[in-house]
């Protein structure tokens, strides 16, 4: 039996913190004369409300959780922060239907960044602080799950960060600690990026969302036109920087504050990442040049910038890569389910699952050859344990059947070839724009039928929360134990 | 060391048997009074004359080979009958490229069925029946491949059918002996398709050429417009079931001639792959209805067809189903990886793998929720061997790769996205058709690049030999040991 009482003490919390953040939009468009700061001032008082009740109804009265609340934990906390979020947004003077601004809301905090809004540059700021708050806290909840949850929940491979986060490290012993300690870091590395932007020639406020959501690999904009509205060089490689920092496994940035600049420079899942990366922008520089004619130094900057947007998961644009030819659009389109690695912001397979999915290969094939030898797949230098590699093929072959179901769905919810793809694998890597003239770079997802919208929030929460978290609770077995 | 003698050897027996096949064409067009009948003549006499000197160098005093050489003579084999299959058609009449004849072969002996030739309906009878022979020795070629060479090589879980080919079944205990009564097997239904569609007013001369391709679901038509030629719906059902019947394992056809009825329907690979594909024609019949307007008849005809050719991989077709919207597209386009079962004529990832990967995924689920439970993934009521797991996986994890891969080098070589996307899908998969205009279902392979030509034959074999045969090669400790 699942006991209910943690879910709602739980959930309780998390509602509550979310009524402090709709606090500072209200504040925002009180300040800007806005009176979309009703709304956001209802919105907080009805969620700290439900919040507290919840909290206190439950009484703290429990200790430990059981494997199976610890995936309803996760799975409701995630549901019930996006409903959350959404009701600010479907009462704001924008109207958004009930559908729209759970799309937008699920968009945010899984840190997708795919908006239905159309007319960013005219949205009330109130809005557009919300949407970056959304998907900042969206990023440091999935850092902390990464480091805290899901390793002992063993979803797709991710307790193979088990030990080396909380037992190998014998200064930060602790989950807690250690959450809060990135947590903090989260904070500053966010508050450099937005001082960085406003010295670069942003608004405090322009400054402050894209620091937000650029750290978060999330890629909602206050503009239309993204990152392409600023024309300064400077900032397009400044978010550039920002999206890498968000990539990479925040515990390691806490080893390097406490002098250990080894572990980051000497970790192959970091290392692989960047030369993924390397390697793509310079393939598309050299396509840009060649096929497009672009100069090296525009070409060397586009190239970056929408690789990294793209791999990273961040969805940022500076340019309509969707007229970039055949080779750029089959390239970016690969690296959108790449994604970072596992302990960052980012979502899509991750790089430290394809090492892991390599390496077995390559065991696999001289076995081959040597059909008694012993071939050992390795990560970092170890033997990866034989449960780890089974979890992460599996974890890639559900990601396959996940991304195929949805482009279906979407197909059959009534959308184009191009868009329905695009839009499943946006979706379930957390990307934000797809391919095509709808929901392309260039493009807006508010024209999708109500049914694909549906469809790809769920996509969306499905990637976020690593496919076997939501996957468990439909297996009979979930509710008969 | 690699000993040359047994590939030198093997090689040129294969070669023999081409050159005597290539007799049956120079008679065809002898006939018609067509002036290639000397090409084929030639080619027969040069591929013969260097067949046997091949033979006679090698004296037969070799005995057993090696894994490595096993794995040397497959792709070696594969490689030298593509080019035999290519002589005639480089100096026929059509004066095609080395590259376009090349292409030709490769996608004739591969079964996969994509044309470079623009006007079949002019062109001479000779390459035409050789295009189809092609084909079916190609069908042939991989059916004796899966039974008695890729479980032995233990190539992507297929080893799981060594025990039931070759140890359970006592009253065909030898490799050899199964191959010959398949080979037998294979005439005969061939025979059979051929009389069908004669019998149902196809001339003489296109019911063997689409006999023989249909079995093999090779997809090589002998007119531009593919089986949607013939107006006649029987035709279409025929050639339907035929698609069907070359998906199937054949040994299971042995089992039944012998009275056993129970092993093919109790097959768990046939029961899913029927299912998959009843399914899949069910959804497109309504989407067909629903959305296009077609009447029920038309719609289940031109549904039935199209799944069946799409997801067997054989590559006719009888309607631009580019023109079916986003739903079909996507389905069909996803079906194109399916495949059918192993030990048949079709390529593509096979159902038995999609039936060990989905196993194997509910057991590391259901190890999510009870850590310490002990879950067999099963296939056909039997745990799988661990190993047969991992190298389904593996083989699915490669698959993709190379997938990505090849669409990433064809859009280098400046194919558009879609042209890219399911050019480097057909090609691996041996379907045949891809999507867009250029190499849909009413287009052709004729306009891309050679670069693309080269890619995409690669593409094929690799596919063709289930990546693994040829990718051990790629390994150092291939040539070390
Ligand atoms: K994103
Ligand atoms: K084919």
């Amino acid at each position: 039996m699942i006991k209910f009482r943690p879910v709602v003490f739980v959930t309780g919390i998390l509602l509550s913190i979310m009524a402090i953040a709709m606090i500072i939009p209200a504040i925002v468009d009180a300040a800007a004369g806005h009176p979309d700061w009703r709304v956001f001032a209802t919105s907080s008082a009805l969620s700290l409300s439900i919040g507290i009740s919840m909290v206190l109804a439950t009484n703290a009265t429990w200790t430990a959780f059981s494997l199976r609340e610890a995936f309803v934990i996760t799975n409701l906390a995630w549901l019930t922060i996006a409903i959350a979020g959404a009701i600010p947004l479907a009462f704001s003077e924008l109207e958004l239907s009930i559908t729209d601004a759970f799309f937008e809301s699920m968009s945010g905090i899984t840190t997708t960044g795919s908006t239905i809004i159309v007319g960013l540059d005219e949205t009330p700021p109130g809005i557009l602080l919300w949407r970056g708050i959304l998907q900042w806290l969206g990023g440091i909840g999935i850092i902390v799950m990464a480091v805290a949850i899901l390793p002992i929940l063993q979803v797709g491979g991710m307790q193979m960060f088990r030990v080396e986060a909380f037992e190998a490290d014998k200064v930060l012993p602790k989950a807690a600690q250690i959450a809060a300690a990135i947590a903090i870091f989260y904070v500053f590395i966010t508050i450099g990026a937005a001082i960085v932007l406003s010295l670069l020639g942003m608004s405090g406020f322009d400054a402050v969302v894209h620091a937000m959501t650029s750290i978060a690999t999330g890629g909602f904009s206050t503009y239309d036109a993204s990152i392409g509205h600023f024309q300064d060089p400077k900032i397009h490689w400044a978010i550039s920087a920002f999206m890498v920092l968000g990539s990479i496994p925040f515990i390691l940035y806490l080893r390097v504050i406490r002098g250990d600049f080894k572990s980051l420079i000497k970790d192959s899942q970091v290392k692989t990442f960047l030369i993924i990366l390397g390697l793509s922008i310079a393939l598309i520089t050299y396509w840009l040049i060649a096929d497009n004619g672009y100069s090296f130094a525009t070409a060397l900057r586009l190239s970056a910038f929408n690789v990294i947007s793209l791999m990273t998961g961040s969805g940022f644009t500076t340019a309509d890569y969707g007229m970039w030819g055949g080779f750029a659009l089959a390239l970016l389109f690969i690296l959108m389910f790449v994604g970072g690695c596992a302990g960052s912001t980012t979502c899509g397979i991750k790089i430290f699952r394809l090492q892991v999915l390599y390496s077995t290969a390559e065991a696999q094939l001289n076995r081959l050859i040597q059909p008694n030898g012993i071939f050992f797949p390795t990560y970092n230098g170890n033997p990866i344990p034989e449960n780890v590699s089974d979890s992460v093929m599996s974890f890639f072959f559900l990601f396959a059947v996940s991304f195929v179901l949805l482009a279906v769905g979407l197909g059959f919810s009534g959308l184009d070839f191009i868009t329905a793809v695009s839009g499943a694998a946006t979706a379930i890597a957390n990307v934000g724009p797809g391919l095509g003239e709808t929901i392309g770079p260039a493009g807006n997802f508010q024209p999708l039928p109500d049914s694909a919208k549906w469809l790809m929030s769920a996509g969306m929460l499905l990637g976020r929360l690593e496919l076997f978290t939501i996957m468990v609770m439909i297996l009979p077995r979930f509710w008969r134990g």
